[in-house]
């Protein structure tokens, strides 16, 4: 099955989840389209998703979906942080991470590391939040390797959000033990990571291989689930985990009152609800 | 797009969820195929979703995934009820609500009214579940439609689970306020009503009017999701009503230990878990 197959002049974008499964979506034109040095590099405008961008033809982000994955791995730790003043996100070049940290008022400094500056370049172009976001003055981008980062930074975050790619090409290591220490270290005492793992559905143990590493390093580790149709079974599995701060800390109602009118997925009977997993998983995860 | 594509020598099934979004699996052989009085039955034999049927090209169900839809239409009202005897399923030829009711053991009598002989057949003859269903002494199946039937018959049911096809064709009047009335009429007093909705991601205004007609009927409705791959968007949405039992009540966690160890995806977190709403659903559906 081609990738992009041309029927009577009709483009559709197909994303196999499997050898013998896959989204299908038609596209209108492609936007972007750079071989950077360490992946393919791809927006496409479609018709019923909004923008997409594609790493090594695999859907990364839509305009149409993203909020919940975004929402989700940000809001949850960053709500039961009592004050998040300083973020740190891993990857996440295409800025949505970025967009929902400032959101809160707290944060004074948002870093990003990303290893791939086509990934921040198509999304400045093309992502309709993304400009507004790397010129906000809190937000800082760096460039690099966040490997090599997390390991030499003498800085601490109150959250670091995890925002890699599928552990494919670069971001291997980023489901690793000695990665997942080196952002513990990172935390400040009340700190809290968010990570993405994949699609419990089809990869049951890579998710549980990841949740067990993150609980080996941390003492702790959680699995919440976001909606996300653009995505391998449309179910995501996102981790959590502290330094010290109980799992089950309730998010802050106030804040969260602050900011829930600009919010699309995220509230605050989800925060709870997302962790509850269906019975293949939690027989799978329960240590 | 073709629905069945011939792709050097592959075949593919593909659902459009839109004119421009859809899933594709690969189909290893078609098992059945026939053009009932109503509907086009037919059950392919896929190469990772197991056995899958369609009717009129759309995709009903499919053995890897089914359980979580049969799971959760079923065991959230009959767990909630102190003690089940009887149930009535409207639709759901295919056996899966039939056999996640039989396990509850208080169950005496399951009345299945299904409209299309074809969908048994099919059934009986390629789900590994439904023919020991269909032979099971406490259920009855009765080939009729159960418009007329929930209008007509004087016999009171603890459950009616509607397990109907999407709102086209014999199942429009399926959706109505008048349909719902008559299934309110045939309930106990303590008795629940569970039904499928649709995808909340595609389909909100029809998720949400629907709800708005479950809560005219009843005084009472609550939405709460499953996640079902195989179909539109991955989450789908039932609704939930009872004659006078609150809606919150909490499963029974006896009766669940005594089951669980054969269940794939109800358990006691995703009961509540379920009903935990994204903010763009929320918004929508709250009265």
């Amino acid at each position: 099955m081609d990738l992009l197959t041309d029927l009577q002049g009709e483009f559709w974008f197909t994303e196999p989840h499997t050898p013998n499964a896959g989204l299908t979506l038609k596209v209108k034109k492609q936007l972007y389209h750079r071989q950077s040095e360490y992946q393919l590099v791809e927006m496409f405008q479609t018709y019923d998703f909004g923008i997409m961008m594609t790493i090594d033809k695999l859907v990364m982000l839509t305009e149409r979906d993203e909020a919940a994955y975004h929402e989700m791995i940000v809001h949850v730790p960053a709500l039961m942080h009592p004050a998040p003043k300083t973020a740190l996100v891993v990857g996440g070049g295409d800025g949505g991470t970025l967009r929902e940290l400032i959101r809160h008022p707290s944060i004074e400094r948002a870093v990003q590391v990303e290893i791939d500056e086509a990934v921040v370049e198509a999304s400045r172009r093309h992502f309709p939040w993304a400009e507004e976001v790397y010129q906000n003055s809190r937000v800082e981008l760096i460039i690099d390797d966040a490997l090599k980062y997390v390991k030499e930074t003498r800085d601490r975050f109150d959250i670091v959000v995890v925002d890699s790619t599928d552990p494919v090409g670069p971001a291997v290591k980023l489901f690793e033990e000695n990665f997942y220490s080196n952002v513990r270290d990172c935390l400040t005492e009340n700190g809290l990571m968010s990570c993405q793992i994949g699609a419990p559905f089809y990869h049951l143990e890579h998710v549980q291989e990841t949740l067990e590493t993150i609980r080996r390093v941390f003492g702790n580790g959680e699995l919440y689930l976001a909606h996300m149709p653009g995505y391998p079974s449309g179910l995501w599995s996102l981790g959590l985990a502290s330094k010290q701060l109980p799992l089950d800390t309730p998010p802050d109602l106030q804040r969260l009152k602050a900011m829930i009118g600009d919010l699309r997925y995220y509230n605050e009977d989800l925060h709870s609800g997302a962790f509850a997993l269906p019975q293949y998983v939690r027989k799978q995860v329960k240590l």
